[in-house]
C-alpha cells in the first residue's frame, strides 16, 4: 500500500509500505478514507520525537472502514465507518479505568509515533474496541476527522482543565489550529469574553470568526497590560496556552485571576520560569495534559447537534497521492493560511 | 495595653500601645487570652514583609471574649468566646461570595500585617460577623488557636488543593509545623500512604508520630529516587510543598504521578524553574494558595469530635510578658523542637 | 406610598401603604422602578401560603434606586442602582457562608411573604450589602428583572442541579415561565438535545422559539413513549420537573436514564410517588431547591454578554397603578399568553 | 465439579454441575478459593429475581485463582491469584467507558443471576479483564471477599453517593451487613457523627463497636425525633437507606438536612412516598444506585493500608460440602448473629 513514511529527521516520502495485518486479539485494520496532518507530525520531522523511529508511517488521526478485527474485537466488524482516536486506549489498565488514556501503560500516544500511523492506505489499531468510535449513519465524515486529535485536545487540555464556565473570562494564547480548537469548544460552556492573543493578525481575524469577542496582538510586548484592562484589573478566569513556548506561558501567568487557572495546551522543548514569589497566595491552579480523549463521544454529539461547527477548521483539501504537497500547505501556514487539511485516501 | 509591636526589621518589642477601639459598625474589639507566633511574623521581622509597617502589633491567630462591638454586627456580643481567623472576610465582595476570602477586596491577610494584630491583651476585627467564630461550650480553647491559621492553611492550600483521597499516596515536603498541620489534616481523607520528607531527623520522627507510613531524610539529594522506590515507580497522587524554596517545589514536580496534584503550602521569594518539556504530557495539577480560613467551621467540628488532635502540635507555653521568650524559642525549633507556642495574654 | 397589598385569600387591593424605613443596621431601603409578578404571588393570593399573613405587600422581585440605608450597609448608598435579589441573605450564618442563601436562618424567601415585598414605591431590604446587586451602567433594566427569581430558579434549581452538560439530552417538563427559564439558562452548557413537554402547543411553540429541539404535547398521555422514541430507548440525562404535581413528577422519573438526574423546580402541594423498586438500581439523582440566588452574579455576566436574551421573557407592559390588570393578564395566562409582566412603578 | 443450584423458589441443592469453559475470547475460568453469601440469593430463593432462572448456580462473590483465559484475555494468566467483582464490565460500551459498570450494556449484575455463579469450585468471568482484580502478594483472602460486592456497595451507593465529608453528620439506617459496610467505609471521610438506626439492639452494638458515634432503637417508632435531638434539631447531611421498605426510606427523607443527601442503598420491592409538599424547598438530593466496583481498586488499597479492617464483618466458616448450613446460618442472622460467612471451595 501507499504511505507517508517518516525517514529520519527531514525526510519523508510517499513510498510503497507493507499492508498492515493483525497481530493481537484485540486489533483492527482500518482502510482510512480521510486523514489529516498535525503539528506534531511536522515536530517528528525536526527530530524531536525521539520515539518516533525512521522508517515509521506518520498521522495519529482519520476516519476509514474496518477491513478485518482480531478475535478479541467485540464491537466492530468489517464494513463499519469508524473515527479514529489519537489515543490508543487499552481499557483495562488502571489509567484507562480513570479516563486517563493518554497514560496507557500500553497504549498513548502510539499512532505515527511507536507504531505505524494513518497516512497510508491502511492502519492496525491496537485495541480497536476502545480506541475507534463508530460514526452515526448521517455525520459529516470530514468534519469527524477533527475529533480524532484537535477537537479533544483543545477541549480536554484548554477547555475542561480550564474550568470554564457560563460567564467567564478566557484568554487563548495562540490562535493557531489549537488554539482556534479551544475557542469552538470553550463556547460550549458560553462564557462572557474570550480573549485570543497572536502575533499574526490573520489568525486573530479567524479566531475573531470562530467566536472571540476580543483580540490582542501581542507583537508589541503589551499583551499582558491589555488584559488587564480588558478585565477591569482582574485578569481572566482561564487562560489556555496554545503555543508552547516559555513567553507565552508566562504570559498566562500573568494574566490569570486570583482562584483562575492556567491550562496548558502547547507541546513545550524547554522549562519556563514559574513565578511563585507572586503565585504562591494567588490561589491559581496550573494544568498541563496530554489529551485523552474521554471526551470523543461528547464532541461527537455536540458536532451533530450543530452545537460546533468543526468543518471550520478545515481549509485545504488533498488526495493521498498528493500528500507532500500537503505537508507544503501545512507547514507554511503563514502563508497559505491553512488550519487543518484534509487529505482523502 | 501591652502589645507585641513591629519596630523595623529585626526589632520588636513588648511595650504599651492604645486600646483598639470600634471604628467601623462593622468591627469588634476582642480580649485576647490565647495567642501564638507562626512563621510569617518571623518574615515580617526580617523584613520581607513590605505591607507591614514599623508601629504594627504582630499576631494573626488567637481566642478571646468579645468586648465590645459596632452596631452593625449582629452574630457576636460582648462577652461571647471567639475564635480569630487569621484571615479578614467582608462577607459581602465577589471573592468572599465565593469563599475565597484571602482575596476580600478590604480583607484578606491584614491582622497583625496592615493593621494591629492578636500579640496583645486586644485586638479590633473588622466585619466581626464574618471573621470570628463562636467557640462551642465545651472546647478546649488552647487546641482551637491551633484553627486560626495553621490546621485551615495545611488543610485548605495542603489537603483540599491536593485532592487528598482514600487509598492515595501524598508525600509532603517539609516537616515543619505547616507540614505536619498538612499531615494531621491529610488524614481525615484515609490515604494509604503519607511520605514525610525533611532535612531533620528529629522532624521526621515527630512525623511518623503524627501518622506518617514512611519518612525521608532528603539530606543526600536522593528523595525524589526514594518516593519512587516506595511508590512502585509510579511516584504520588499528592506532593504538598511545605518549605518555600525552589529546591523543594521542584522535588514535588519530580515525584508527583501522571494524574496527580503538586499543592503548593510554601511562602516563595523567588521564582522556581517548571520543567515544561516533560511536564506538559504529564497531566499534572499545581496550585497555591494564601488559605481562605472557609474550612474553619469543618475543622472545629473535627477537632470537637476528636477526629483531629490539634493539641499535638503545641510543644510550649509563655505568658504575654514573656512573649520575647516565646519568640526566641518558636525562633529556633532545631534545638528547641518548638512547633506552636501558646502565649497566654 | 402605593402598594399592591395581600388582605386574606382572594383578596388583594392597590392602596395607601406606611412608606418603609430603616429598621436594622444592614437595612436598605429601595424605591422601586420596575417589578413583576410571580406565579408564587398566585399562591399567596389563593391562600396557600400560611407565611404571608394579609396586610402584606406582595411581590419579591424588581429593580430601583437605593434611597437610604442603615450604618451597617458598606456595599451600597443612596442613589445606586439595584437588582432585588427574592432571596434576603445574611452572610453570616452557616447556610450563607455554604452559598444556600434559601435557607439563611433570619433570612430566604421573606420578602412579599413575611415581610413587605416589591409591589410598592419603596421596599426595606434586610442585609442589602448581600440581597442585593449592583446594575452596570450599560444594563438593560427591563431584562434585569428576570434576574430577581425566575432566571437564577431555572438555572440553579433545574440546569446546576440537573447537571446539563455540553452533548447531553434534556427534557423539561413544563413550558411555563418557570420551565422556559430553564430552558433559556440550559443553553449555556449547550446540550444536544432539550424536549420541552406540556400540555398547551402555544407555550411549546414559545419552547421551539426559545430553542427547544423537539416539543411533546403530552395530553395524549404518551409523553414518556415518545421520549424513549427520541433518546433511542434511553431515556434523557436530565429531567427538569417544572410544573410542581405528582404526575410531571413521576413523568420525570419514567424517562431519566440511567446516571441521569431528576431536578425538581415546581413548588408541590401533594406528595409523589416514587418507584424505588425500580429506581433503587437505576442509579438516578433526584434533586429539590428553593432558589439560592447564588447565581445571580454570573447570569449578569451571561445576561450583559448576550448570551442569554432575558428580554425574550417579557411579554407586557404595565403601570403600577394598572397592577390589578397586570395581575388578571397574568393569571390569565393561557387567554393572553403572558409569560413575565413588567410593572412601572 | 460441585455447585449451589436455584432449583425455583425456596428449593436449592448443592449438586453436580458442568465444570463451565471459556465461551468467548474475552473469558477466564476461576476457581474458586473462597466464596460467600449475599442476601440478594436469599431474595432469589424467595422467588424475587424474575432474571435469575431455575438451574443456575448461584453466588457473584468470591476470590480464586485463574484456571483458563480466551484468547482476547490480556491482563490475566492461568495461576493468577484473583477477586471476582459482582459486577461485570465489558469496559468498552458507553456505561462503562463512565465508571457505570452495573448498566454495563451485555455486563452488569449477572453472575449468580443470569449466568452461573461463584457457589462453586469453577466459575466462567465474562470480560475477565474489566472484571477482575489481581490480589496482592502479601494480601489477606478472605478479607477480599468483602470486596467483591459488599464493601463497594456500602461505599459506592451509601458513602459516595451521599458526600460523607470530614465533620459532616451521618445517619445509617439498618445495620445489618450492608449497613455496617457503609459504617466502615463512611469512616475513611472522617464525618463527625455517625448514628446507625435499627430495631436489633444486638446489630447496634456491632455499629457502635464498628464506629457510630451514636446509635438508636427505631422500635418505639421515635427514631426521627431523636435524630434531631442529636443534632440540634437541623438533621443529618447524609441519611443512608440500607434495609430497603417504605418506612426506612420516609424516615431518611424526614431526618435529612437542608442541603443533605439521602443515600438509598437498600433493594426496594415497592413504591414509596415521596413528601415533595415539604422536601421541593429543602435542598435535598436523593440518589440510588446498583453497586459500579469501580471503587475496587481504591477500597482494595485502603484495605491493604489497613485503613479499614474488613474481616470484622466476617463471622462464621464454613467448608463449600457445608454450604446449605451456610445458608441456614446467614438465613437466621438474628439468632446466630452473622454477618458475613466464608465459604472455603
Amino acid at each position: 500500500m501507499k504511505a507517508l513514511v517518516y525517514n529520519g529527521p527531514g525526510q519523508k516520502n510517499l513510498e510503497e509500505h507493507p499492508k498492515p495485518t493483525v497481530q493481537m486479539p484485540t486489533d483492527a485494520i482500518v482502510k482510512i478514507t480521510k486523514t489529516t496532518i498535525c503539528g506534531t507530525d511536522l515536530h517528528i520531522l525536526k527530530g524531536d520525537v525521539a520515539t518516533c523511529k525512521p522508517g515509521t508511517v506518520l498521522g495519529h488521526e482519520g476516519v476509514g472502514v474496518v477491513d478485518s478485527v482480531g478475535p478479541g474485537v467485540t464491537v466492530f466488524k468489517p464494513g463499519d465507518r469508524v473515527l479514529i482516536s489519537c489515543i490508543t486506549a487499552c481499557g483495562r489498565c488502571d489509567y484507562c479505568r480513570k479516563g486517563m488514556y493518554s497514560h496507557c501503560t500500553t497504549g498513548g500516544w502510539i499512532l505515527g509515533n511507536r507504531i505505524d500511523g494513518t497516512q497510508a492506505e491502511f492502519v492496525r489499531i491496537p485495541y480497536a474496541d476502545t480506541s475507534l468510535y463508530p460514526i452515526p449513519q448521517d455525520a459529516d465524515e470530514e468534519a469527524l476527522v477533527m475529533l480524532s486529535d484537535i477537537l479533544p485536545t483543545g477541549f480536554e487540555c484548554g477547555v475542561l482543565n480550564g474550568k470554564v464556565q457560563p460567564g467567564s473570562t478566557v484568554a487563548i494564547v495562540g490562535s493557531g489550529p489549537i488554539g482556534l480548537a479551544a475557542l469552538l469548544t470553550a463556547q460550549l460552556y458560553s462564557p462572557s469574553e474570550i480573549i485570543m492573543i497572536d502575533l499574526d493578525d490573520n489568525r486573530l481575524a479567524v479566531g475573531k470568526r470562530f467566536g472571540a469577542t476580543a483580540t490582542i496582538n501581542s507583537t508589541d510586548g503589551k499583551a499582558a497590560e491589555k488584559v488587564m484592562k480588558l478585565t477591569a484589573g482582574r485578569g481572566v478566569d482561564t487562560a489556555i496556552e496554545a503555543v508552547g513556548i516559555p513567553a507565552t506561558f508566562e504570559l498566562c501567568t500573568d494574566i490569570v485571576a486570583p482562584g483562575g487557572t492556567v491550562a496548558n495546551v502547547g507541546v513545550h522543548g524547554v522549562k519556563a520560569d514559574l513565578h511563585l514569589e507572586t503565585l504562591w497566595s494567588h490561589n491559581i491552579t496550573i494544568t498541563t495534559r496530554l489529551v485523552d480523549t474521554v471526551s470523543t463521544p461528547m464532541l461527537l454529539k455536540t458536532v451533530q447537534s450543530k452545537r460546533i461547527n468543526a468543518r471550520q477548521l478545515i481549509t485545504h483539501h488533498f488526495k493521498l497521492s498528493e500528500i507532500l504537497k500537503a505537508y507544503d500547505t501545512f507547514g507554511k501556514a503563514a502563508d497559505t493560511k491553512a488550519l487543518k487539511v484534509i487529505i482523502e485516501a
